[in-house]
């Protein structure tokens, strides 16, 4: 079994950059860890395109690893290219989803601006649950394949599309399909629970401090609002939207 | 102006030893730090028992501080007793709720083991959002007290109650003042959509990976699930609690 052993290896130091928003960028790739995500990417056809491990590892009988290259590593390099503490020592490296102009199904979430890796992720996994058909990340929206964010996602990004573009051109293509597109914002908004959200729908919510672009929120067809019942100032940007998305379910 | 200097100063001892669980429970006393969330305690009677900041800052006129003490810092020593990488300079030192054998209200959120402290203070800060009227916390739970806790929970701390008290307890209580309790569980649940909550209700959520122990599922009166439409195996603790503690204020 040959592994690859020293951190000055050329492959490791790829494997490095790809924890950069930069060169993640530049590659279209991204890198997953640990046991569970690495399983989640081997489901979809044609995620993963090469799978590192620590050569102490023994990977699960019932993974399908056809035609999928498996590099071994030391402890050390696995050390090396990993982005949490605890390492599990196994990684995969898979591509990034592309932008779209156009859009299936019937259900979509927008996101604004969200800064927080946490948020976004929670967000991914909840529209995943929620059975949302694609999320669309505008113009200074985190990176959705950083670390944390996959990590919070737990292994949702490949459970359904997740689309970066600016969001002026999403609100066009999605009004143009006939999508009402319901914005979140407690000025000239109504109470959500006094609506009946039907399909297709969008929802969009904003960046965690100041909300929706004033432009974008200008050109939704319907602002609501989550009534705040006590003394707190505001929800969490993704329970927020996992209470939205879920209402949209009730009684579909 | 008499400024605090020196890191080995008993005061300061003392201020960075609350940053531990260990002393929070030994004292009954925790502490805040950040315009916001000094502001938060200082609006509640009783709350803060003394003010602590940088001898550059200047306080907001609006605030009162009256019969409150305040110490003057060096950055040095602020930089030493907070648990942020930016902090603000300014800090509280408040007095933690204590436990209570009765509830007043009529809506309740109980947590149990609960681990994340991220995801206890965003349950918090959605709870008083919700207008729930207290929040009880479970052996096993994380510290409300914990400094992360306190930030993702925004101010919730002095807006409703929280207590700490075994779970057993609390359902033995509730129930017999008539309160019904929802418990969470994938097993032997109902779809929550298909369900009228009324007052006094209460609502079971679990530890992030095991969910609620058997024991107290077993005594709760009905038990919800929130149905996956999609791929993802579960949704965040915090998003699930949002959605019924909301779904349980629709048309009331």
């Amino acid at each position: 079994m040959k592994v690859v052993e020293s951190v000055k290896n050329p492959k490791v130091k790829q494997w490095k950059k790809l924890l950069t928003r930069k060169e993640r960028d530049k590659t279209g790739m991204f890198i997953v860890e640990g046991f569970h995500l690495v399983e989640e990417a081997l489901k979809e056809q044609g995620q993963a395109l090469e799978i590192m491990m620590s050569e102490d590892i023994t990977l699960p009988t019932n993974w399908n690893v056809d035609n999928i290259s498996i590099t071994r590593l030391s402890r050390e390099v696995a050390k090396a290219i990993s982005d949490t503490e605890n390492e599990q020592g196994i990684f995969a490296v898979c591509v990034q989803q592309q932008a779209e102009d156009k859009f299936e199904g019937t259900s979509f979430l927008l996101l604004d601006s969200v800064q927080d890796p946490g948020n976004l992720g929670t967000m991914i996994r909840t529209a995943d649950a929620a059975g949302m058909d694609a999320v669309i990340l505008g113009d200074g929206t985190v990176d959705p394949y950083n670390p944390k964010v996959i990590r919070s996602a737990q292994g949702s990004h490949f459970h359904l599309p997740i689309y970066r573009q600016n969001l002026n051109d999403t609100l066009t293509t999605l009004q143009q399909q006939g999508v009402k597109v319901y914005g979140t914002a407690l000025e000239n908004g109504v109470d959500y629970s006094t609506v009946t959200i039907n399909e297709p729908f969008a929802i969009v919510v904003g960046n965690e401090g100041s909300g929706i672009t004033k432009e974008l929120l200008a050109r939704t067809d319907q602002n609501l609002y989550i009534p705040i019942h006590g003394k707190s100032e505001s929800l969490n940007v993704a329970v927020a939207a996992g209470i939205l998305m879920y209402y949209g379910r009730i009684g579909k």
